[in-house]
């Protein structure tokens, strides 16, 4: 394992960020960098409710759910400290601009603090970068300066894709990239692309690894690679309270 | 096959759609209760074109795609007679209602003909069922008229939850129920489902089976247990053309 992280580290990270990957063994600090997610579509309100009490409990980085569920997370800020991480045209990316930008919107009324969109693929593939950067700003217009973390969806890109995207992303004024939705059978977050992604960004704007990080060392790992958020199912494992 | 066929058919289909089970072994009659479906979000705009071409050429039921494509789509309405198809609330049926409604409304204004929504899996789990009825009347509202499939993704409920999704769609006015929207790792139709739908909601409502109907065999058994409509991207192969 530690061979493998300082394979990584050596082939992508800078100094700087080495020292993250030993620090971020301490468990308190991991919980600060984790998106505690559960976005199945047929999860139940008794489900998500357990989901607020463990974000406030360990104090992970935010709770992440699907839309509909905004209001009922935003009313456990009532009981603690809870930033509420909702979706934004999950998982396909291909609703119109205008109802993505309302739905981001509606989010932001609903009391959401971070907004996760998904960039148009299809319009990606088929070369009109022009459409994909407005479809992005829109989004981060709508999002009246909450967070916002722009998905590219990893595996179905190039490594010019990739580059390409998160360009677009940091140009159009989102916070973050993320790597994936976790609904592509494509595959989630490697550590090669998570520090393409960093490269291509630079230190100034927010990394998200998301999808198949299911234990501490996968955890590191892209921490390791550049991310400064991991979005996962598995958060109290990763922690190692489960 | 045939003996799988007739024993469905006398377990669950009636004297009538014996009939249509045979006479669908006519591809072109086929052609007609199929949805020509392209979904992926990679997919390209020449792709998306390739299939216009194909839904006119064989007079598919309709060409369906995600909502962003449905200006292009419906360009193709200059060329022949093309029904278009497009999804709202895709695939996890978990935005907030309003914007599901909204979403629909956009997709009746760019031209869409019909519109395949999702229902909110996450309150039909945890009871809700006043809101599921409230968001499926929402989205035919703003259909204007327009045929509404309700996708009740059959593989995360109950026996007793898909008999009381479709009495919802029923109540809420639309024209058909629907299997699955075939991003769910549960699985797409079953000839089992298809006729429970078929029998809860009677002569008079459509039912479409979709997701993981690839053979004219599987095509066939669907319209046996109780389809008028198919959704597939293998409607080339059922008809026999690939």
């Amino acid at each position: 394992m530690s061979d493998l992280i300082s394979k990584i580290v050596s082939e992508f990270v800078s100094p700087g960020q080495v020292e993250s990957v030993s620090s971020v063994h301490n468990a308190s600090k991991m919980a600060g960098m984790l998106d505690h997610t559960l976005l199945k579509p047929e999860a139940t309100e008794a489900e998500i409710g357990r989901m607020c009490e463990e974000t406030i409990r360990y104090q992970f980085a935010s709770i992440c759910i699907l839309p509909a569920w905004t209001p009922y997370c935003v009313g456990f800020k009532a009981h603690g400290k809870i930033t509420v991480c909702t979706v934004t045209g999950f998982p396909l990316g291909a609703s119109p601009t205008n109802i993505k930008a309302a739905e981001a919107g509606q989010s932001v009324m609903d009391g959401a603090d971070e907004i996760d969109m998904v960039i148009n693929l299809g319009w990606m593939k088929s070369g009109h970068y022009d459409l994909v950067e407005r479809d992005i700003r829109a989004v981060v217009r709508a999002s009246v300066g909450r967070l916002v973390k722009v998905i590219i969806e990893t595996c179905v890109l190039t490594d010019e894709e990739k580059i390409r995207a998160c360009l677009l992303a940091k140009k159009a004024g989102a916070g973050f990239v993320k790597t994936s939705t976790g609904f592509h059978p494509g595959g989630g977050a490697t550590a090669q692309d998570v520090a393409l992604m960093r490269r291509t960004v630079g230190p100034d704007m927010g990394v998200k690894a998301s999808a198949g990080i299911r234990t501490p060392e996968q955890a590191q790992i892209m921490v390791a690679a550049g991310a400064n958020r991991i979005g996962t199912s598995s958060s109290l494992k990763i922690i190692g309270v489960k």
